[in-house]
């Protein structure tokens, strides 16, 4: 039986060694709660904030712009929320992406349901959002503009530099969920300009179950109604105990990210390319959806014709691959972002691969004999493919 | 130099050893994304399934009822949230006790901002509702019932079942804060018959940034808007990654909890009254606001006439005790709680011990020690006291 081989890690990574080392104490024997004035509240508030810097240098921001929350998800709802509590006012338009993550699109709906007028923003065939529509459809009527750094399923990289600014020129707020751009690209929030950017630690070999929100001018220049209400942590906008372990991971997370970005990238590009370039001459019927150019590297987007996705993954359980996003995974309906770019049947038959800093080689050809077994079996003869 | 001692377990508790096991492997090795629908995914989620399970043990109701957040703020927020996003239709008034946590006062407040009529439970001097006039606070257009089960600053045991009954019989809905009752008494949620409840993992020997929020019949049932939204996870409840370590870590706490119960409750009556029994011996001016009765066991309000309690907290360092609930600690204004029982100058000479599991009778008599050379130099002479 062949081994677990986890190709998924746009759904979520493992912690690395330092960031688990970096965590240990602060769940036993450093456990002091932040807010607490005491000299063990100190200590604990003194590692939170040690690791705003490592956050903040990573993004290139100022320390008291990042909110620590408890992930990407919750950093978007605080966004859209603040801003449907605040009400529309005279700027009663938002505009998103047609393939933004579902954390920001179903906000971006029920902000629909309140009084907003929801502007949906096209992408071309790669994905990539269209300037000079985005440039029609923002106007003075606009509060609130959100587009992703990178998308999670297929790896478009946005112009958000030059959305941010045609948000700016008509007076709207800019926000971007820039989760899956951290690690996999330079991310410089005061290149992009963006007022707001929310970001996910698990995704960067950090824990689950924190995050952040960056605001630019930190929280006291917050423009929208503070949504979450309590204890008045993280200047008032994300109250509640501080996840001291999870936001120490995230800093570690972040100062290695820091450290080793060029030499990742460079991993995930070859990741990515070498599978690809093998891919082609093992099952030349295969199209990758999304291999260089404007795509993050280390993710690629594949369609085999005549294998539906289901088949593949029931059939190679020990590939942890997926079709979406693993938050669209628990629901029958297609993925939203490949209905832009792709047509019903190949969206049955895309697969995502994302690889992580690591890859072997073997593994490739490991999997493409598995592969040629299963299409061999499923189509009665090798030729069809 | 005095060992550092800390006696704020209300404000947080650390890990015990247990659970710091049974996180380990979810970080590294057993890492997947529970919404993947890979062999990784499935682990994660079995483990979160468990986790649910040992939580919902715990508690006395059904797994399906429990749905993970980052802790109890954020519970207490989406039953706020909800109601307020749902609008305040023919029922436009929420009530909540005068001294709830500042996670249920300030979203009550926001929603007295947007069309709700708040309405403030009476206390008494002990921090008990007055259950007459609830009954006549509450009425059909009350929507919403907010009180929490014990006080987080004076320990104050809530008569909840009769509240929720009161509420109930009205046709409101009964949410409760238990985040200080959970392994302090026994706690049964069928028996209260609340329809919400708010928990968190780190008031309970579990890790920070983790807690649920039970309602009633499961999320299928949520008769609010779902404020939170992103891949539906958690019923659609709470969206975003499930914290993996964090929900285990959460589930062996309340397991623990759950087989240990009886002999913690005793630990903890047992570290007041022999702390109180101390006090009243060595430093006999000193009145205790809270012990017995209907208060929780482990938590001891002292106030110290002449000994203002920031003199308390700066000479005496390593003693980790605290003036009022950890939330509030970083503001100058009095505690709301104490306000409601206590007059200005003695709640500025007022401090609370929060016990743990384990105490050290010796410990106690160390503290007494250095807090009569404390008085001594303060008062000039120990007469004073």
């Amino acid at each position: 039986m062949t081994q677990e081989i986890y190709w998924d890690h746009h759904a979520t990574t493992p912690c690395t060694p330092e960031v688990v080392d970096a965590m240990r104490e602060f769940f036993k024997e450093n456990f002091g709660n932040p807010s607490s004035i005491h000299i063990a509240g100190k200590r604990a508030k003194k590692a939170v904030e040690m690791a705003r810097c490592q956050v903040a240098a990573a993004l290139n921001c100022r320390e008291h712009e990042i909110v620590f929350t408890s992930g990407a998800t919750e950093s978007n709802n605080i966004v859209f929320l603040g801003l449907l509590l605040a009400g529309p006012g005279s700027r009663n338009k938002i505009a998103v992406s047609a393939i933004e993550h579902k954390s920001v699109l179903e906000p971006a709906r029920m902000l629909a349901k309140h009084g907003f007028e929801l502007i949906i923003l096209p992408v071309d065939r790669n994905g990539s959002v269209d300037l000079i529509e985005t440039e029609k459809l923002i106007d003075e009527k606009t509060a609130l503009v959100s587009v992703q750094v990178a998308n999670n399923e297929i790896g478009t990289i946005q112009p958000v530099k030059n959305i941010a600014a045609i948000a700016h020129s008509k007076g709207s707020y800019f926000h971007t969920d820039a989760v899956q751009g951290l690690g996999k690209m330079v991310l410089d929030l005061e290149d992009i300009n963006c007022d707001f950017a929310s970001f996910s630690a698990h995704k960067i070999y950090g824990p689950k179950g924190v995050g952040a929100l960056f605001t630019r001018g930190g929280p006291a220049r917050w423009p929208f109604e503070r949504p979450l209400n309590g204890g008045g942590q993280e200047g008032e906008l994300r109250p509640g105990t501080h996840n001291v372990p999870g936001i120490v991971g995230f800093g570690e997370a972040c100062k290695q990210l820091q450290i080793g970005l060029e030499e990742n990238i460079e991993q995930l590009k070859s990741a990515s390319t070498t599978f690809v370039n093998l891919l082609k001459s093992h099952i030349p019927q295969a199209t990758v959806n999304n291999h260089g150019g404007n795509f993050l590297p280390g993710i690629v987007s594949v369609s085999f014709p005549g294998l539906p996705n289901d088949l593949f993954l029931s059939n190679l359980p020990n590939y942890c691959v997926s079709r979406g996003s693993a938050c669209n995974s628990g629901t029958l309906a297609g993925s939203h972002v490949l209905s832009q770019i792709l047509d019903r049947e190949t969206i049955n038959n895309t697969v995502r691969f994302s690889f992580g800093r690591y890859f072997n080689e073997s593994d490739y050809l490991a999997f493409f004999d598995c592969l040629k077994i299963l299409l061999k079996k499923i189509n009665g003869h090798e030729r069809n493919f």
